[in-house]
């Protein structure tokens, strides 16, 4: 790791495993479907092990990305989103050819441009997308969700494949009680939901048997950070990706600055203060980020590292900062073994 | 325009020629050396430009973009920053070869490195970092930037290059002081400073002749942004670069969820609230950042967008957005005329 250049990320691949095994371990005790949400890692070999170790598909955020993992041999891929415009359908289309393919929904607008575009022959299996208390995209009530599957069932070119939503953080259960009415509403209906789609990570292992999801779509538990932290799920010992960084200037007895900036870690906040974790001296706090320098106030720690001494950063948002680098070096047992592209990162749409 | 997949970056070239020919014409009229700094686009045309019309030189965040570059015909670059360890001491050395290169150092660590890579055969400038306020890198004193300016000028592979600071943002008048007081020394000690390097984009136009200051390095001046606007500098019309993004949901009356979100917009904050100037909407204010959705309250907004339509977003801090697109798209007259790869983004190092 020392002829590694500043700033990096690595990644423990053995807390990648651990991660990857436990959740699959979670979701078979449970009776639920894994589809792991691939935004955080965007890493083909990734996706490729959680499918080996049970995931039923993935979940990709962007047409790009999901583009990217069919060809890396992924055959079944979510895109829980609304894909608009000619463009976006048309590859849509090509890639619906190429693998059991699935997308969202929260509006007439959005089925009836998926309607123009897909025909029965190689139909598009189209979920209903349900705000459950987000407050992001999706339907607004059971009642909202019924009338948009019979929208899409009617469509020939369409499948109704079930709800889907991003639950409130904190609160699965109001996402349940929503879920729970709009299955109800659906088969009284006759129209069943294939799938019920739900799941983040930081509620994860909340998650039990009985409920009405039928497949969860965690992301960052393969890599879990700062925020995971704060949200209670497991410690930094779990955290698999580091910023690798050096410390470039002290200009005074308790400030450090770090050559890992808002470029390589990200603006995003976390309920703990300060924009990540340094790995072995737990009192720092970041307090600034600029582009290329982190600076920290290590006022509270009994020793401070020296210029040229290098440090890991556990990120507070893993998912933007893997979205930052072209690369990503893989260590095992604390020796880099490998490099790898980002290939996912990057795509327009 | 209407042909552009979103999100997608947009940059209209006629602001651009506009603010980098206003911010030339006033370094001129105060006698100061512009050396615009290139971290904010990344684009050899522009950095190019930016030499055409007066700049005497560029400065760059770090070692890969200044390859790139030198790489592009730049022969004059500025690397305010302490360069530590051999891989990078070697690129250095190899960057030293093929352009006029200035960096800092900020310790005798970093001036030891320096020195013992370096020879008199091809020396390297080195300008002393001065923490005038800012409270990032920098020695803490006047006196502390002399005794640092000797060791530099002892050692025969360096060439003292006088003095650099990032000054305070609104308190320009702190850095004036501190780099006067600098300078009377240097002169008094018989090391005359050959350049004094001060300047951001926020306080750029209240520089004034006689400054202490030889050059200025702004950056965010090429594009400008919603945070130079809420520093009084310009307005949204001098805004640049804008990202295009496509209103993918509106899950209430007055919400509207867009199709660029963390991986597009970054979580920079800026004193306005929320994460974005929408064109056209002045009232709206984009509440929330999800990686792939911006989530906008209209409440405020006489008109809203419907679900397909397309809409543009000044960002909060434009140096980070560049810095996750791959490519920018160039537009004259409101028509899109090319499309170029952010050569220097992504660089290790």
């Amino acid at each position: 790791m020392d002829q590694i250049d500043t700033p990096a990320i690595m990644i423990d691949l053995g807390k990648v495993e651990a991660n990857l095994a436990r959740a699959q371990t979670h979701a078979d005790s449970i009776g639920v479907a894994l589809r792991p949400h691939i935004k955080t890692h965007k890493l083909p070999r990734f996706a490729l092990r959680q499918i080996e170790l049970g995931a039923v598909g993935i979940t990709c955020q962007k047409l790009g990305e999901a583009e990217v993992m069919a060809d890396a041999g992924i055959a079944d891929i979510f895109v829980p989103y609304n894909i608009l415009g000619a463009a976006k359908l048309d590859r849509l289309a090509a890639l619906n050819r190429r693998v059991v393919l699935s997308v969202t929904a929260d509006s007439a607008v959005t089925v009836a441009g998926y309607a123009a575009r897909f025909s029965a022959a190689a139909p598009l299996n189209v979920l209903v997308e349900c705000d459950t208390g987000a407050l992001r995209c999706g339907v607004q009530s059971p009642e909202a969700a019924l009338a948009l599957a019979y929208r899409i069932a009617a469509e020939p070119g369409l499948r109704f494949g079930g709800l889907m939503t991003y639950p409130p953080r904190g609160r699965p259960a109001d996402a349940e009680r929503w879920l729970a009415a709009a299955v109800a509403q659906l088969r009284h209906a006759g129209l069943p939901p294939p799938r019920v789609s739900s799941g983040n990570s930081p509620d994860f292992y909340q998650s039990v048997a009985g409920d009405t999801a039928t497949e969860l779509r965690p992301g960052t538990y393969i890599y879990s950070d700062r925020m995971q932290v704060a949200f209670g799920q497991g410690g930094y010992q779990d955290c698999a990706l580091t910023v690798l960084a050096t410390v470039v200037s002290r200009p005074t007895e308790t400030r450090v600055v770090l050559d890992a900036g808002s470029k390589a870690l990200a603006a995003d906040t976390c309920p703990l203060p300060g924009h990540g974790h340094v790995v072995g001296y737990p009192e720092a706090v970041i307090t600034t980020l600029n582009e290329e320098h982190a600076i920290a106030d290590f006022a509270a720690c009994a020793r401070r590292p020296a210029i040229g001494d290098r440090v890991r950063i556990i990120p507070n948002h893993v998912c933007v900062v893997s979205n930052l680098f072209d690369q990503v070096h893989l260590v095992e047992n604390g020796v880099v073994t490998g490099l790898l592209a980002v290939a996912a990162r990057g795509k327009l749409g």
